[in-house]
């Protein structure tokens, strides 16, 4: 199973959104189609969302007819924007965008530079997949013998394209032998944890149980819970994280049981340039979401409804960040910028 | 619209399952089917579950064949029993039990103790009404113009067959012309908010906005939210509050975003016999639930679940308890003491 892959003129995409009853895959041959996979969650979580971008851009770059380098340039502009505008948050997505602009401004004719950015995407993708394998690893050092761990979304490896973030470290932990329990929220409203990470775990043969997520609360309070490990969409300077709706709850949750609460991230999902989590735009999605699961209306017609994709959990109930650099803890402000040099 | 209505020899109840999608009713004739309908939550609310408890009763004394007192009072222990096993939360169906077996004790023969029985079938459903419709009064006092409320669950109309408890307050705010808005958690794994609430709300004319139960925390932690009031399914004395489940990380989420959190329930949810929450049985439901939405399938085959129907919220989260008798707070112990005289 590879959530991205590479191959010469296409990208193929494992649909997330079909998963788990079909394991499907997408054969992307324009990078318009690669920006809708990523508006249709087909392909989603921060680290593979930078991934398909990088690829994406590549592909529009290679599919380029133009014959001048800056008509070449214009073209890969206007690439980006239709890649910047596919979603808001997940700052991975920015970052493979700056890179891939950055790959584009090398000398060279418009061939030299279309190979140098496909080598840019690929170096972004392997980048991802070592950083995430590191940070599990690091992560893992967290997870003791008998711990049931609580997880929220998916940051598996469907998320991550490699070893994935929060179910990286316990995948890790699993892997280093400790006998370990996983407790998944459903993760409404796309329900990437009951459809995809109970799906990762039961393939790596990990003990999961699914709970809704207005369950996780009952179980911190009743001691069931060892800590808390989650992914992230963006990261400021200051720790404040955003990562999927209901995250900030399970963090307040978390701290009021005495839980660890962990953010699991490489430190390409920190945006240096955000002093807190104000700053974070949040994503609001289609109504549908909410009013509707799997095509089947569950709710009135004509309901008012809100829909933000996430919310931002404060530093200061997060126990700590996990990155492929080293772990971090308060006073975040000043370990966070040692991760940057 | 009416929840449950009594019909000389059938018990009529809108069926709450088919809602939002249909309004259908189911003519009960034995009570059999009234712990069916119980049991599948097609009647549901504690105050609700206790009054068709008790009509349940009447109704199958009504039926009985028994020609002696003694084998007329063995059946209805027998059907007693039958609803003691229905579901173990809501305290209001034992109330229910405990009321019509002391009614079966009266004296007269069997023809006049059946009638007894749907006199105290038909006080007990009046009573409700009554307490729903006083508490919900009482309440209101603590919504003020231009209040945003969050509730969870569903407590309106269909839940008790009269006003309502949480929506009681909030209709009934709504009545004394004070501008209010409402969120509603849709409450899964059942999805009472967005079937039931949002529909209620709606007819009434208040302005309800559907989020999942993932989101309340978010719109806490953002001021978009005045107070929170909920229902009950059993109350200890000490206040401690069994509720549907989700319904004790929202008191935490309240507290800790300094947001009133008010439960609202007749004295017949206080079970005066409970001194914590800790001795309140929880309900554990079919897997099924959190598996499938609606019938479909949203997780893998063979995946395991955990189903609590309902969780304790400590009283120190609690701000208020709102009853016909008056408006409770801290300390509880005492206060709710009072209320049984």
């Amino acid at each position: 199973m590879k959530t991205i892959e590479w191959q010469e003129d296409k990208l193929i995409i494992l649909d997330q959104t079909a998963l788990p009853h079909q394991e499907f895959y997408l054969e992307l041959s324009n990078y318009l189609e690669v920006v809708s996979a990523i508006k249709k969650l087909q392909v989603r979580g921060a680290p593979a969302i930078g991934v398909a971008t990088a690829y994406g851009i590549a592909l529009g770059a290679q599919n380029s007819d133009a014959d001048t380098t800056k008509e070449f340039l214009n073209e890969i502009e206007e690439i980006c924007q239709s890649f910047s505008a596919a979603r808001p948050t997940a700052v991975n997505l920015f970052h493979a965008i700056k890179r891939m602009k950055l790959a584009s401004q090398s000398d060279g004719n418009v061939s030299l530079i279309k190979s140098t950015l496909i080598r840019e995407a690929i170096k972004i993708h392997n980048e991802e997949k070592e950083a995430t394998a590191h940070l599990s690893h690091l992560g893992a050092k967290l997870i003791k013998n008998d711990f049931t761990i609580l997880t929220h979304c998916n940051a598996g490896p469907l998320a991550t394209t490699g070893y994935g973030t929060a179910l990286g470290i316990i995948i890790a932990a699993g892997e280093e032998g400790k006998k370990i329990k996983v407790f998944a929220d459903e993760t409404r409203p796309l329900l990437q944890g009951a459809r995809l990470t109970t799906w990762e775990l039961m393939r790596k043969g990990i003990t999961v149980t699914l709970i809704t997520d207005s369950m996780a609360g009952h179980f911190l309070s009743r001691g069931k819970i060892d800590c808390v490990v989650v992914g992230a969409d963006r990261i400021a300077q200051n720790g404040d994280t955003a990562n999927k709706i209901g995250t900030y709850s399970l963090a307040v949750l978390a701290k009021e049981n005495n839980v660890p609460f962990y953010v699991a991230a490489p430190v390409s999902t920190i945006d240096f340039s955000l002093k807190s989590g104000e700053d974070i735009p949040i994503e609001e999605r289609n109504p549908e979401e909410v009013t509707h699961i799997g095509g089947m209306r569950i709710a009135p017609e004509g309901v008012r409804t809100a829909n933000p994709a996430f919310d931002v959990t404060p530093h200061r109930y997060i126990s700590a960040i996990i990155t492929e650099k080293g772990i971090v803890r308060e006073p975040y402000q000043t370990q966070m910028s040692k991760l940057c040099r």
